[in-house]
């Protein structure tokens, strides 16, 4: 076998392994287009997943204190503390996962002092209200993102080939909930995200709605006018995001250009996704999406993204949780890709050889 | 916290601790069920999965030879040798699963000689085709049963409390089949396995159509009349089903009454289960189910025991690669119980402390 097949093969060649190992063929189902994929992604017939890494960015936003969120914003940094002396979910689930947990501070609204385990990627004390004006300037929301871009190559030092996302931020559900109407062009789907009542809900609803009426260019542009470019995504992160979808935004586009696997989590790491997929929609080729958010406007991002996750476990955590549950499902396809007998090699009749 | 508690307060105990974890109300959704259940099999608040073992019956079918699947029988040997041998999925997977495999030979239709790894329960070089009569004599069931209670008790001695459940043999998803239509009343639905293309899938659906002819007592009963008792589901095992099934039946029940945790995997080890749910219904307590399969009697099954598998990865292999693919969920569930904080020991606010 040549050392270095050319891109253009490299897909027909790992399709054909594949098809030669002891199993009917395609009875692998998902796991195969996993090892396609990955065995793609990494220019290789024998694919493997190294230092695996789960990058989770905090960050507050001013609109919480309106009232959209069941908990209050302090939850955020208190969490954030919780992640420091790993009681989360994340925490257990990443151990789990063998992958390395990185917290950032893109922006809480809370002083942590210098902290060994906590990247300081700090942009302000919480992001501004989208309820009186623009959540983050323009200069904000590009450092934001320089800033996930600085992290992920800090990670890569470690020869990291896979990442998964994670966020954490109180309020954070109505910023993706805004960004996936302005970005999909779909109607505003709003969720209970930590767990609001009814009432909570509507009043969630009724804010957001103001918030989009008070910025009338984010309506989804009809064909044929509208915005066009990159400014459209970006003024959309900054007028309805927060610091740690900025970051995770830049994070991403970091890790795609390095050819690194992006395990995509829940709602808000897939509003990330939609900003940097309309920048660049290539991304996708990278992405393996976890799992199914229960927040509803997740399937709403997944059908216009024309993506199927791997897992549906009602998971409305965030905190890339789901990333870390699937983890395990890629380590079993590049697995089987290298480890499994092939017909000829265990001396298997294969069905063609059949009468 | 009482060291023992009683059966009727664990239920909960157990949710009261999940619902004091870092996290939203409800938000690790099927994790959260996954750990109310095994806390409840295992009556603790903290339980623990120990020992997982994978069994895997085999066994080979005499109406193979009538051309039912895409592969020729003599896959089935060939195939435990190269467990044994470990280069079929199931050894990639469940060592990626931490799972002990357990290879059985409960019918093949083949001499393997005196092979330490394998578990010799031979009842014969496989059944008889039902296309003929019965597929095994009511002896030869019981006997196949017992190898499966003899098998689970071996596996029990390390201290196992969660099995999976696998199988191989050319033939058995018509044998999934049969029975799945005379066990639960839904009319004979008929994939192609292994991979037959239209014609040989029209030629099976012709078959299995007419080994129910063959046997009208296997018509589903209707209201008020029919078979009663333990009579039926035995009945159909021995008509229709292999000694690799009834195997799993044997050594499901023999799990069950164990309180071990039963990891369910697709189409063929499911229809032992709906022999065993039909003798015991409460043995739906200790299952899990893996996933759903891509061959669609599975969920005609699936509905039929109002089970919710964790997995749609469209895999359609057997052999338990399903169930070893789930495994990391389990052991997800139990770590998230154990190791997260609480809000209390955290220092987080929960949601009811707002406002």
């Amino acid at each position: 076998m040549k050392s270095i097949i050319r891109r253009m093969d490299i897909s027909s060649a790992l399709q054909s392994k594949i098809d030669h190992k002891t199993k009917p063929l395609g009875s692998l189902g998902r796991l195969e287009e996993l090892a396609l994929q990955i065995g793609r992604i990494q220019n290789t017939l024998a694919p493997r997943l190294i230092a695996p890494h789960l990058l989770v960015c905090a960050g507050d936003h001013g609109a919480a204190k309106a009232g959209i969120s069941a908990y209050p914003q302090e939850v955020t940094w208190q969490m954030v503390e919780n992640f420091l002396a790993g009681g989360a979910a994340i925490n257990v689930l990443s151990r789990q996962a063998g992958m390395t947990l990185v917290v950032a501070d893109a922006g809480v609204a809370h002083d942590f002092g210098v902290r060994p385990r906590l990247v300081d990627a700090k942009v302000a004390y919480g992001t501004d209200s989208y309820l009186d004006g623009a959540a983050m300037t323009p200069a904000q929301c590009l450092l934001a993102m320089t800033h996930g871009e600085k992290a992920f190559n800090t990670i890569a030092t470690t020869g990291c080939n896979v990442i998964g996302f994670g966020e954490m931020g109180i309020g954070n559900t109505a910023s993706a909930s805004l960004m996936t109407h302005c970005l999909t062009g779909t109607p505003l789907c709003v969720g209970r995200g930590t767990g609001l009542d009814d009432a909570g809900l509507a009043r969630k609803q009724a804010l957001l709605t103001q918030a989009l009426v008070l910025w009338p260019d984010t309506l989804p542009p009809r064909q044929g006018e509208g915005w066009g470019g990159d400014g459209f995504p970006l003024a959309v992160l900054a007028r309805y995001g927060g610091f740690e979808i900025a970051m995770l935004v830049g994070a991403m586009q970091a890790a795609a250009k390095a050819r690194c696997l992006l395990l995509i989590d829940g709602f808000i790491v897939t509003s990330a996704l939609l900003v940097a997929h309309a920048l660049q929609p290539s991304i996708l080729d990278y992405c393996v999406f976890a799992h199914r958010s229960g927040e509803p406007g997740h399937s709403v991002q997944l059908a216009y993204l024309k993506a199927r996750p791997l897992l549906e476990l009602d998971l409305r955590l965030g905190e890339g949780t789901g990333a870390a549950l699937a983890y395990p499902i890629l380590v079993s396809a590049c697995a089987f890709l290298s480890d499994m007998a092939s017909f000829e090699s265990a001396g298997v009749e294969s069905a063609s050889s059949k009468i």
